[in-house]
């Protein structure tokens, strides 16, 4: 049995374990990802010793990172992330401190796909799509059996796809009309402003409160309106990427999931053009990148290997 | 020297070539797409007889097939085109009446970035993607090296990725709110009468001459919100595939190259959130599609070899 180390390095949380290579996680941490590259560093490899001991291991064969992005993947370096607020992050530098072997640090989505193939849904199909509803909207593709990269490492960043080339709002990423604007956890604050007219929820919390417990009108016309733009947000991975397999994660949407996933999927066949694939909540929950990091330690995809 | 022979399927016209492996056209043929099956298979035979009269070639060895869509490339049979109004062609019946040695047929689209890649723009090029603006809107991507095809071979159906949710428009593949609805040939008559009102115009290239000799100010309009709907599909290819190399054929895009291409790439950077690619109209003009035939006959993807 190999031993993996993994950390999923989000915009709110981090989260990093210990697993066997079968996918289990023998210790797992969570902390507030810190706002400082040096105090990330230092909480990263305090938090790896501690699991370490925990796990009752001297070392790990491997460790993979998933990552918000954008990445300089062979650097092991997270580049100005819009979500984190800081503007380069050295994370191999910070593991390098107390493990010298194998490497590998990834895109969160890319890495949640790997490890959905490898330990949840996806074991025997060749075209898989991860997607994410949280802080973000995100996505990871399989196609015909590879994890899509691109020239930058940057492909199925469908959260920035167009779904309303009119929209004056602004995306994170600076970019108009995109997806993420309106449905991830932030974006659905900009959605309900632009149906009720003014800001009635300080967080997206409030606003699934609002319908979940008290029914309100607006509330629910909100989310209805998030359904139909999920839906065409799927649509478009459907119909770029032609998944057998399309896997649903993230806070928002696996805290909601009738209303976020289960409604978008009543407006989908009005957008698609490709055969269904099917579609399902990731069995692997909140670990689906964490798992994706372990995935990807064991079988490094060529791109995301950090070379020092 | 390896003889091949090529036919891109188009909606509207075939076209059908003898060329050598370098990429050579020897002859070529076209015309215009017979509307029943019979009469399609006859005229195919027909025109490869003359044409390798015409090449002074006995035999080919191998033939490629660049055909609209959707396809079953391992019998290699046409299923149902929306834009062609048939239900079923089988292409490979009428090319095993004179050819039974390689076979290998797929989506225009596919083809044609294959084409590029080997003939055209893409040498050394790991990820382009091929944008056609015509009958249809259509896509092929190569990401990583590898051609897409996904689940059943229609990964990069982009000219249906939802550019507007709320569109009461349906394209005609039965969905609402996609790219191709509105500015393909057909789509950007569908445009002109949600702006002006009316049906003004009975074909795109009345529309087009409208503008560019009479400079008619409703014309513009229509034109202008075309190049906004055309860069956010155009982003959406950029954003989920990151291509170094984006080229765009069809005949609507190559004979306005200034208005279709050039009033794009103005509006592109609000919808981008990749690093731009390289974007030019393909430098095999209208014959991409048919030198992606050949160059899918060279090297033939797995997926898209005819069995029979």
């Amino acid at each position: 049995m190999r031993v993996i180390g993994a950390v999923d390095l989000g915009a709110t949380w981090t989260r990093v374990a210990v697993a066997s290579d079968d996918g289990r996680i023998m210790a797992k941490r969570q902390f507030r990802t810190p706002r400082m590259e040096k105090a990330l560093q230092h909480r990263l490899v305090g938090e790896f010793r501690t699991l370490m001991r925990e796990a009752g291991v001297d070392s790990v064969d491997a460790i993979g990172v998933a990552s918000i992005g954008p990445l300089s993947m062979k650097e092991g370096i997270i580049l100005g992330a819009p979500n984190l607020g800081m503007k380069r992050i050295d994370v191999a530098k910070a593991i390098r401190e107390f493990h010298s072997g194998k490497l590998v640090m990834l895109n969160d989505c890319n890495a949640a796909v790997l490890g959905e193939k490898l330990y949840g849904a996806g074991e025997g199909v060749d075209n898989i799509a991860y997607l994410t509803i949280s802080t973000g909207i995100g996505c990871g593709a399989i196609v015909d059996g590879k994890l899509l990269f691109g020239k930058d490492g940057n492909a199925a960043e469908s959260g920035h796809v167009v779904i309303d080339y009119k929209l004056k709002i602004r995306c994170g990423c600076g970019g108009y009309g995109h997806w993420e604007a309106l449905c991830s956890g932030n974006g659905l604050l900009n959605l309900a402003k632009l149906i009720t007219g003014r800001r009635r929820w300080k967080t997206p919390q409030q606003l699934f409160e609002a319908f979940e417990k008290k029914r309100d009108k607006q509330a629910a016309a909100v989310l209805r309106e998030a359904a139909m733009i999920n839906a065409a947000g799927i649509a478009c991975i459907i119909n770029n990427f032609d998944p057998e397999l399309l896997t649903i994660g993230g806070s928002v949407a696996l805290n909601h999931k009738e209303t976020v996933i289960g409604w978008a999927l009543k407006y989908l066949s009005r957008y698609v053009i490709n055969r269904m694939p099917r579609i399902i909540p990731t069995p692997l929950g909140g670990d689906a990148p964490l798992l994706g990091a372990v995935a990807a330690a064991i079988n490094p995809p060529e791109e995301a290997s950090v070379i020092r």
